[in-house]
């Protein structure tokens, strides 16, 4: 328990005390008088990480969230990062930032699981949303307020900070070619995917990402999935066996949110401006990083399969048809844990139903349409 | 020409040196002592826009915009939008920020195609990047500076500000079965998809949008499209005949990027913190307007389909190929323009291969199984 108080009481609420005068009398339009002359007083808030120091598109992520609030406050607002176990270990972070010991998390909600299965939702769940189809429920389709009624019960102001698009299905050691292909297969997937693969016969872990490659090189499992193209070959899945095979797309996160999660007493302690700041970075951050992944995961599946050989495959329609079959049960099972989430999973299926019905007209049809309109051309 | 010069220089310079001092030696990190006392001298920046008043999610985005900019600065950076014809006309906007008339625009960079053809790439062309693609190019596969590098020879600095997602392929009196439905075809596209169509042998005009309406119902054109089911039911053009068939969805546009674009002085005296403001809140708003459309998207299209007798219908593969292949030729042709234009294209053309390359296992190949996996069950 690597689990160290840091942060003074005392230096927050004096710097807060400083900073709450700060523009204050200045909301009126037009050219103004001069505002009276503040005393900017700096403030340092402390962010711990589920991640790895500089982990590409998750670590960077939270470190791009700072750096965005430092820029936009001219230094006077910074926030300091700390790598999962600097602090606190990963999974402990938002007990940490809910007590108090830190003043915000990056990480992913669905970790929190324990506290409640309601957290699920805001990252990911299987044949769940895409980004885009995430974004429309939190800004526009009421997710977002579900998530910090969610939230408010553990002290905590969460808001959507990042998002690695569709993850892969992961890699395996041998095809899967029918439902019986899955029966005992070790596989690393945790969460509600992993146990959608247990309920189809295989046995699901959820080693953490560093004993992923030690695990799969020494057939202790015999299948792993992690992100995507971009993070799993940094990692050097590819390398364990030969031939490997890598399944894509996932069904199991098929957007994975990322999260910002604030202390309740800091944010409420924050100026309305420095609120504004730490929304419109964690919401450009959303952009910029889900952007990250899509233009690095092209590269490095390219990579992957020209450059090492790797096999390409994608699940059967049978085989998809029963991994969403099995899903529908398991995140109905879980919305059941109490009120709030039966209203969050309510929210989510019209959300969903909402998406794909857009379907018709959206980046699903068109993509399909440039597809088939590319097909002769082999481009 | 309804053209007026509204914006002072002097004030203008006043306004900048009283704010260049604020934040100043701040940038180191920790809880240091507190910086010097500083005057905030408000500023407001006139934004003139493409779009009349409210126009939901074009000029929605506008005003939204100039409100979070306004949050984060606690009112000492303010930004008054004017509806296209406040202060100039729609397409004038380009030529008064340029010039200084006003400070800033948004719109859409297509409507400057008259000033470099290259500014086409940095809405949508024909058969081109979806929003998650274009964020692709322009933040990691080099589109951002070439947009900024074709704007700073107009004095303006320009930035993503917004997105449409994929729009519709628009309203016709009678259904497009063969290439010849296209034949003598009187539609209002504007842009590089107009061009398209009048390659295939279609009459296409560029109305503006409330033109569109009354031309439409007199039968003075025969086919419209506009944005998408949300915009599209707000201006009633399902009422102009029945049948009416709408065509989901459409090749031109499939992800029309909002921009704002800065006078270059204007940003220039500007401080760090206010640019990195401007700059998120942009992306932030982008993020929000994509959200908003593909939200109120899938509503509308179900109301026009349910509620108004709307025939929904897809090109077929043969017309959606051949509109491929003769939009192929439009953009390259309009790339030969100049040197520039040239390199954005072949830009372009990488970041475009990267997308569909990731599709195999992005959102593409995602919503592709999770639609087959949902057929069985119809929802």
């Amino acid at each position: 328990m690597d689990r160290r108080k840091l942060v003074g009481g005392a230096a927050l609420v004096a710097g807060t005390a400083a900073l709450a005068g700060c523009g204050e009398g200045s909301n009126s339009a037009g050219e103004g008088p001069a505002a009276p002359a503040v005393a900017r007083k700096k403030r340092t808030l402390k962010m711990v990480t589920t991640w790895p120091k500089g982990l590409p598109g998750l670590g960077a992520a939270a470190e791009r969230v700072a750096k965005r609030v430092s820029d936009m406050t001219d230094g006077t607002l910074t926030i300091k990062v700390y790598a999962a176990g600097e602090i606190v270990p990963a999974f402990e972070s938002f007990d940490a930032v809910s007590g108090g010991t830190a003043d915000m998390y990056h990480g992913a909600e669905y970790y929190w699981q324990g506290k409640s299965k309601g957290f699920n939702f805001f990252t990911a769940v299987p044949f769940g949303l895409t980004a885009n189809e995430n974004n429309a429920w939190f800004y526009h389709g009421g997710g977002l307020p579900l998530w910090e009624e969610l939230s408010a019960k553990f002290n905590i102001r969460a808001m959507p900070a990042g998002n690695t698009g569709v993850q892969s299905g992961g890699w395996f050691r041998k095809e899967i070619n029918t439902l019986d292909d899955l029966k005992s297969l070790k596989i690393r997937m945790p969460g509600l995917g992993g146990e959608v693969m247990r309920r189809l016969g295989a046995a699901a872990e959820a080693l953490p990402g560093p004993e992923i490659y030690p695990a799969l090189q020494q057939n202790r499992i015999e299948a792993a999935e992690w992100v995507g193209p971009w993070n799993d070959q940094a990692l050097g899945f590819h390398q364990v066996a030969d031939p490997i095979y890598y399944y894509v797309p996932g069904f199991h996160e098929p957007g994975a949110t990322l999260a910002l999660g604030v202390n309740l007493d800091v944010w409420q302690s924050l100026s309305d401006s420095e609120r504004a700041i730490i929304q419109n970075a964690c919401m450009a951050e959303d952009s910029y990083d889900l952007a990250e992944f899509n233009h690095h995961n092209a590269s490095a599946l390219d990579n992957l399969v020209t450059q090492h050989g790797v096999q390409l495959r994608r699940f059967s329609d049978e085989i998809i048809a029963e991994m969403k079959r099995v899903s529908e049960d398991v995140i109905k099972e879980a919305a059941q844990e109490d009120e709030l989430t039966g209203r969050i999973y309510e929210s989510f299926l019209a959300a969903r139903k909402n998406g794909m019905a857009w379907g018709v007209g959206s980046d699903e049809a068109y993509m399909n349409a440039r597809r088939t309109a590319f097909k002769p051309l082999e481009q």
